[in-house]
């Protein structure tokens, strides 16, 4: 792999990720709402409660709670507009994909038994899509989830917080040779390899979620892909632990 | 009927519109995108163009083009959070029978034959529901209509304007022998008789639905409820016509 | 608005309703069943009796019972035959409205209260239709529903009619400047203004829909088109008390 | 088997069928309506023309035209109100089984190639249903076809008739050991045999479904059924014929 | 009728099966799995049980159990690759009329009150289809289902057997005036009639299932088709028997 | 990480695949199809041809051809039997998933330049699933696609293969800290850490898809995984050279 410069369209160096922005509170009713943005990528991500488990939980006779999450694009997100996947009857595989992966990413770092008898619902709706949408839907969901566990608590819903760490993501991926982190709709649609990591703020991995459309990566190539995810991954942590102070 | 004053939730008077409020270019992609709120209320107004029109009216060899509407409620926009309609396979008929009322609105004041080729799509997502989110709909995708059909003028695709007027709607209602305006979810739930006014900024009616929901009215008291709409619609109109003009 | 004579295709007058017909008891089973004709359109409307209440009464401890209503169009009811509903899997936006109308409508006469336990299933389908198909299910279905009752209270199930009055509808309508009563299908598909009026035989108001299809009215064109509803209305309730009268 | 005389509920004899009614022209649009009844079973059979071929047919550029069927029970046809079909977004196994019945009957007596580029769509709608409500269908559909098939010449869009012969149906089953004719609902639930016949007006058989429902039935039995169904369908085409020269 | 020596595709005499094969636990997991052939059509029958009985049961609090099928056409079964049922969102009609065939052919033979609490499911996966499909996945679901049973009498879950007696089925079809057993797809597509025969073991009928796709078919012919059909059942017992003395 | 020797349930070493079994020719019709076994875990994997691309890429007018999959588990392949997808009418995200995974793995090795205007369609059906069904679907369609390319070279429809490499999959996981290979149902079900990876007989990522359920893992443990998966898939692509000269 060679590292030739490259010039990317927003004159971001390969590393860098895209300014982000954080706005919290955004929907009035939710326990926690978050507006998260990863440069023109904008996601709305809110968490409610429910009293109540799953039916699977309770056929099993399954302790605890459970976290979902569920994955929408909004028609105008996009520079062609979505058709709304109700008109077709159904949710698209894509969409199918994303939410589980949203919810496992989730589930990572709760304890579910610390949420007895509760379901939390993260809905996550993209609000303007640039590429990384999935990711920005993460780590706007591990924040509104902490807002959400917050109020619990202050309600005296949950008395100890079932969250164990904080989850973020963020995609790298492959193009001309180059890694580069963090890509927006065009870089994304033209890149060799595409990976998304969703890590803890402890550092270990949650998820990893690596694809070769029409080509595949070397061992040496993931090797460079992950260290580039992990810095990418730090700062958006940073980024966060400053905007939950600012908001309390 | 009787006019024993009556205490208004948050100490509005009978005839009093909530504060209103308009974020211009909410959305990225869109042409026109508004974020259109009555008091806690908000919705989400975009228009998107498709070079192309129904297949209905390719079938009719019908000239001109076609403006249509989809309404929908986000989950976290209710106290209660409401499951996506995606999930149970359909549209409601509640969403199915706003988003036609909201169509039909915007196609009152619009003239089809200056949109030759072209169809609008107007997504009106509700982002905060307290009453009256259908008028918040029709009220926002009026305004965001406006900005599309101005960017399509700038850019050459139309060369005149198919706006032949502006329409704005509220709603009113009767409780306990009083017509209220612009109800808020706690009202609108309580009241006897509950009706959404349209009408064009030239003080025509567009769409006039009202129901008893187990209840009836009288003729004086639909004078009543008109003659208070009429009003509301004014002032609407008039912050309409005032934020327009600081947007440009 | 200007009153130039006009002639309408079968020689009505103006104000003039199209010939009413009744027939009780079409279908065997159902408690109630009527086939009512407004000129050539006809609807089968039926009632029948389920020992039990919607889930979300049950989830709600909501007491008395309910009423719910269904509408749909036989395929070859229309000149050109309409597709079933359920070949696409789902109800339109159309038959949803339509069926939530009827519903509302009925409920508004009926105390809920005085049907402890009870589900009420109001089927109307278009046998045959030229306009007007949701007045005339109305119509039907208050009559249908009488005839329910009456049966209900003799079979000891009620020992007190829920029936507070009786509900009919009729649609008027703008064409050329005219106010038209009860139009049929050619003059409602060119009208410019469209109104479904319910009204009590106590002569209140229990759901006003009116629409400008690409078009709007003035608040004086509003009261011609009711005034010309209540007097349509009348006559069918006369029409409608003789009937039942006959059929005792 | 024996024959012990058994007792029917309405007194018939074995071989006896339930009085016949035919009335024509029952909706207004289609091409061919009729509102055919075996006892208190009625169902309504129209025939409407589509100036087109199914897509299947155009993709393998077969000749000629097409007949199809569809079978629906109205809600209030059934003691116990039936749920629509719509209502849970898709056909039943029953439906979906009963109209290829139909359809595939109506073929067999047609010559498809005398219908150049035309669909006939069969709609039976059941309005009563007490047993047998296929075999009114079949039966009711075919002299639709009739009358569609006349108008269809009359207007000059076929030029020779495509019909070659007519078709009919009933029902017999074997109940306690006696094979009975046209079994109503309560027989055809009891019944441990149950088949329908279809036959042409020539003697020949189209269809023969017979299903033993948790039973079975020896190859003399099937003679006796056989030969009662040949009998009880000689007597439906005798009634027809009378009923469609009174018709003309 | 005539009887002119017609050459057989694969040489086959008039009244000759093809070679019928038979595997036994072809799937790990079921209580009983067969892999039967009829020539190259191929079906995997699977029965499972499940301790619990369809809500309608329940409902009407009948005793016993619940024997029900479900039937499919692998994609890769066909000359040219059909479309999974699932993807158009609901089984085709052809599907849900064969798997209700088997369903009944099954229930004939079992005793559902010697299952109390139990539903046996049925799967019947076509792997290969050359003609006669639900013909082998019948008589393959009588053999899967008879393993089954002697599992469950095995596991004490059963204490008697439920099975009265044994199921096969052969098709039977009339082909330029001959009479054909157990036709291939090729033979099928172009039969003038087809008839499906599901017998016993004793010798009884249990479901007949004739049909003239445009066409017609006599008395006298229909004698010929029911005792080749006949004949080709006693040879699939014998096969049968023989196969499961060498499978204990 | 500790590394106390663990024993595994069938007593396989930690880093030992499960016996592999590969039968060719299994679908009568299919162009390539094999019956791939991982120990248990059975997939019936299919490629059929279709003289036609998606719409999607005619609209683009995009040149070459296209590869898609599908996967769907036989409802008897696992302990509990699995309800069929069609039966609620959708596909599960889980298979939707899967599908995609499948697809993407299969088009990372193949020029879709090289299949003008054809598409391939890959069927997955798990016969017998105990874990693993997802990388025996991948491992298995890529044989079938390498069988069907052949015999699409034979045929003359291709003159060039399409085929860059072979692809491969096995899945690992994290267990009580110990990294195991080719995990089985039971095992599956206890991972703390689930990895599947897809990779080219040239020894290059495909796809690499690692998830925590309820869990994470830390940088070296991600490399234990790699290393561990990287064996495992060299067998398999030994074990399947093997089998594919034997087959030639």
């Amino acid at each position: 792999m060679q590292f030739i410069p490259m010039q990317r369209k927003d004159n971001r160096l390969l590393a860098q990720l895209r300014p982000l922005s954080l706005q919290f509170g955004f929907q009035h009713h939710p326990l926690g709402s978050v507006l998260m943005g990863f440069g023109h990528t904008r996601v709305l991500c809110s968490v409610s409660v429910e009293h109540s488990v799953p039916r699977w939980m309770k056929e099993q006779n399954q302790p605890g709670g459970w976290i979902t999450a569920e994955y929408q694009m909004l028609p105008g997100a996009t520079a062609q507009r979505t058709e709304r996947e109700v008109m077709r009857g159904k949710l698209s595989g894509r969409s199918a994909e994303i939410q589980r992966l949203i919810g496992r990413s989730l589930r990572a770092v709760v304890d579910l038994n610390q949420l007895p008898g509760l379901t939390l619902h993260v809905d996550c709706d993209v609000i303007d899509a640039d590429g990384g949408t999935r990711c920005a839907a993460i780590t706007g969901a591990s924040l509104a989830l902490e807002c959400a566990v917050r109020k619990l608590l202050q309600q005296g819903v949950l008395t100890e917080s079932p969250l164990k760490d904080r989850v973020a993501a963020v995609s790298v991926g492959l193009l001309s040779g180059q890694v580069l982190l963090d890509l927006c709709y065009e870089e994304d649609s033209a890149a060799d390899v595409d990976m998304n990591v969703v890590m803890t703020a402890g550092g270990r991995f949650v998820e990893l979620q690596g694809s070769g459309e029409e080509a595949s990566f070397s061992e040496a190539e993931l090797g460079y892909l992950l260290n580039t995810a992990r810095c990418g991954i730090q700062e958006i942590f940073a980024f966060a632990e400053e905007a939950l102070r600012d908001a309390e």
